[in-house]
C-alpha cells in the first residue's frame, strides 16, 4: 500500500558522480545489493546522521571518515544492516573500506561505508568485497534509478528527485535518491539520502546546507516515531559544472542553490511518507503561532505520534476531539485552548475551546476523504511555525511489522 | 478482547461511603448511566486530574470545589464528556452540582461533578438532574459492582479492588472502583478511579497519598500514550472505623496504609491495561541503573510507545532489535551502549552492545509467548528505577478507534 502512483520523475545527471551496483548475495543470490557512489576528485561532502545512542558500526565509521577531508566513493549495501553488531561489525565495515580503497587506488578515509537490512548479524564483509570490481566497473553518470532500486528494503517504489536551476550563469543539476518505508519493517527500517549536485560549494557552506536542509525534510516526517540505528543522508558537491565556488552564505547563489537542494531533499522525504509501512494517507501537520519553534514542533509530533489521531486519519474521520487532546497534552505551558485553533485545509475546525460554529461535517469529511490533506493549528502565542508530515496508522502497519519474523 | 479472564474480587465495603445510580438516558434509554457517591460529614477527599490543557468543564468544577473543605458527593456521569463545550459546558456542571446539593441539603462546593463520554457535545444537565433523586435513594454501602458497570465506556468489564488491612489496632477497608480502557475509543476515553477508605485521614496526608500512589499506578501505565481531557482520580478518607487520625507521614500507621491504598490503586491501574482496547498482552517495563528517575522514565516510555515493540509484543516476536532501538532514541545524553543490559523476564537478551551470547531464540520466544511478562533494563548509570505497565498493538486496536465513528 501506498499514496498517489508510483513515478519515475526526469533525472538530470550530476557531472562527477557515477553509479554502480552488483549482486553480492549479502541475503539474497541475484539481486542487486551493493550500489557504489564514485565521487570525482575535488568535491565537498557534508552529512546527517541517526542521532540513536545504538548507531550502526558502519555509521561511526563514516562519520569519523567524513571529518577527514577527500570522500571520493560512497559503498552501500542492503540486507544487512551492520548494527549491534560490536567490534567484529566495525571491523567489517573498515575491511570494506580498505578494499574499495585499494580498487580506486585512494586512502580508506575516502571511503564512507552504510548498510541497511537485518539488525544484529555480522555483516559478510568478504561477499560485498566480491562484488566491488563489478559495481565499480557498472559506474556511470545516468544510473540513479538502478542505484534507488537496489537500496530498496521494505520500500514499494524507487525513491528519486531531481532539478535543474541556473547558479551564477550556470546550469546546476540537483539530483538525489532515498530509500526507507519509516523505521518500520523492523530490522529492516532505515532512511538513507543520497544527493549530489555539479555546483561548487566550499566545505563550510556544504555542511550548513545538508543540516538546514535535513531538518526541514527528513528530519520531519515520521511514520511511526521510531528511529533506526542507521539512518543517514549525504550531501555531494562536485564542482564539476561551476565557474565559481559558493562560499558566502548571504550571497543570491547560495540562496538559490539551497532552495533548490531543499526542494530536492523535501521532494524524497514525501515519497518516503507517501510509501510509508501501510500508508493511505499523506497528511502536512502544520502548526503556527508558537512561543518558540520547540512548541511548535511538540504540539505538530503529539498530532502526528497520537495513534488516535492516526487511526482517524485511517478512517477518514475528522476527530476534531482526537486532535484538540493530542494539542492538549503536548505540554505546552499556561496554553489559553480558548485561542487555538485548527484547520483541516481551509475548513475552520476548531475556536474558543470548542467545535466552530461554521464547521459542517460535510465540509471535514470532505478534506479527510482526501489521499493527501493539511491538518492546521495556530497557537496564538508566537511567530514560529513547524511542518512535518505523517501518515496514517492501518491495518496493514500492523500486519507487516506484526508478521514479519526477524 | 483482553488479557487474562475476568473476575470480580470479593468486596469490602467502606463504611461511610455508599454508591447510588440511575438511568438518565443521556446517550441509551435505560441504560445505568449516572453514579453518586454520599460521603460521610467529616471526611477528608483528595485527587489528581487530567494535565490536558484542554481539560474538560467537570474537571475545572471539581478541581475547584475540592480546594474547599468539606467534599459530601460525587456525581459522575458516562455517556457526554462535558469537554470542550466552553461556558454552556461549565454552567451544566455548576447547575447539576447546585441540583444535587440542594437534594442532600449540603453547599454547592461540597459536590463533585464527574463525566466521561463524547467530546464536544453539551451535557444534557436536565436529564441528569431528573435522575438524581433516583440515584441518591438507591445509595447502598454495598453497590460498588453496580456503579463500576454504570460508568463503563468501552470498557469491557468492571474494574474494582478492595483490601482489608489493620492499621492501629482497628480492621480497615480500602475499596475502589475505575473505568478506562486508554485514552482510546476516541470521544469514549478517559480514566475515572474512585477509592475510599475508612480510616481517618488527615487532608494534608491524604493528598501526599493521593498523589504518590497515583503517581505510581494510574500515571504509570499507557496504552497508546494519549491523554484524556477527563481523567481524575479521588481518594476518600471516612475515618468512620478509624480510633485516630493519621497525621504524621513518618508513622507506622501511615505506611501500613499508604502501601495498602498503593495496592487498589495498583490493582485498578493493572485492569485498565489488561482491559486495554484490542489488549492481547499486559507488559510490565522496569528499567533500572538510570542517572535520574526522568531517564529511566523516559527509556521506559520510549519502549511501551514504540510503535514497533508494540506490534512485535502482538506478533509475540522477541524482536530485541526493535527494543535496543527505542532505548537509543530515548534522549539519554552520552548513553554508553556497552553497559544495557535487557532481559524478557529473566532470559538476558542484549549485553555488550548486541544479542546477549547466551540468549537463545527458543528461551525469548517462550518468554513472549505469555499473556504477561517483563521487559526489562539495565542503563549502569546509577541507582534510579521505574516501571510502567503496557499493551500491544493489534488489529483489533486499529478496528476499533478506526471504525468508531464520532
Amino acid at each position: 500500500m501506498a499514496v498517489g502512483k508510483e513515478s519515475w520523475p526526469e533525472i538530470f545527471p550530476v557531472a562527477g558522480v557515477s553509479l554502480g551496483v552488483a549482486a553480492a548475495g549479502i541475503k539474497y543470490p541475484n539481486r542487486h545489493d551493493i550500489v557504489v557512489i564514485d565521487i570525482c576528485d575535488g568535491a565537498t561532502v557534508a552529512g546527517v546522521f541517526t542521532q540513536n545512542a545504538f548507531c550502526a558500526e558502519p555509521v561511526k565509521v563514516a562519520r569519523a571518515h567524513l571529518k577527514q577531508s577527500g570522500t571520493r566513493l560512497l559503498v552501500i549495501n542492503s540486507g544487512n544492516a551492520n548494527a549491534c553488531t560490536g567490534a567484529a561489525g566495525y571491523e567489517a565495515a573498515i575491511k570494506t573500506c580498505q578494499a574499495a580503497a585499494d580498487l580506486k587506488q585512494v586512502a580508506p578515509e575516502s571511503v564512507l561505508p552504510f548498510s541497511t537490512g537485518v539488525i544484529g548479524e555480522l555483516l559478510p564483509a568478504d561477499k560485498l568485497i566480491n562484488a566491488l570490481p563489478a559495481a565499480l566497473g557498472a559506474c556511470r553518470e545516468e544510473n540513479w534509478l538502478t542505484a534507488a532500486k537496489a537500496i530498496m528494503t521494505t520500500d514499494t517504489r524507487p525513491k528519486g528527485a531531481s532539478k535543474q536551476v541556473e547558479v551564477g550563469g550556470d546550469i546546476i543539476s540537483i539530483t538525489g535518491i532515498a530509500k526507507g518505508a519509516g523505521m518500520i519493517n523492523p530490522n529492516m527500517g532505515t532512511m538513507l539520502g543520497y544527493v549530489a549536485t555539479d555546483a561548487a560549494i566550499a566545505q563550510n557552506i556544504l555542511e550548513k546546507i545538508s543540516l538546514e536542509c535535513a531538518q526541514k525534510s527528513f528530519n520531519r516526517i515520521t511514520i511511526d516515531g521510531d528511529t533506526s540505528t542507521n539512518d543517514s543522508c549525504i550531501l555531494i558537491a562536485t564542482g564539476a559544472k561551476a565557474s565559481n565556488q559558493i562560499t558566502d552564505s548571504h550571497s543570491e547563489e547560495y540562496l538559490t542553490i539551497k532552495e533548490a537542494i531543499l526542494e530536492v531533499y523535501q521532494s524524497l522525504a514525501l515519497q518516503i511518507v507517501e510509501d510509508g509501512e501501510g500508508a493511505t494517507k499523506c497528511v502536512e501537520v502544520y502548526v503556527r503561532g508558537g512561543a518558540s519553534a520547540q512548541e511548535s514542533l511538540d504540539v505538530a509530533y503529539a498530532i502526528a505520534h497520537s495513534p488516535l489521531v492516526k487511526t482517524a486519519m485511517f478512517a477518514s474521520d475528522p476527530n476534531w476531539g482526537r486532535i484538540v487532546a493530542a494539542i492538549g497534552y503536548a505540554g505546552i505551558q499556561d496554553l489559553n485552548v480558548e485561542s487555538v485553533r485548527v484547520w483541516l485545509d481551509d475548513v475552520l475546525l476548531v475556536e474558543k475551546g470548542g467545535r466552530a460554529s461554521s464547521y459542517t461535517e460535510e465540509a471535514g469529511q470532505t478534506v479527510v476523504s482526501k489521499e493527501r490533506y493539511q491538518i492546521q493549528v495556530d497557537l496564538a502565542r508566537g511567530d514560529f511555525d513547524e511542518v512535518i508530515w505523517t501518515t496514517d496508522l492501518s491495518h496493514e502497519y500492523i500486519r507487516i511489522n506484526a508478521e514479519y519474523r526477524s
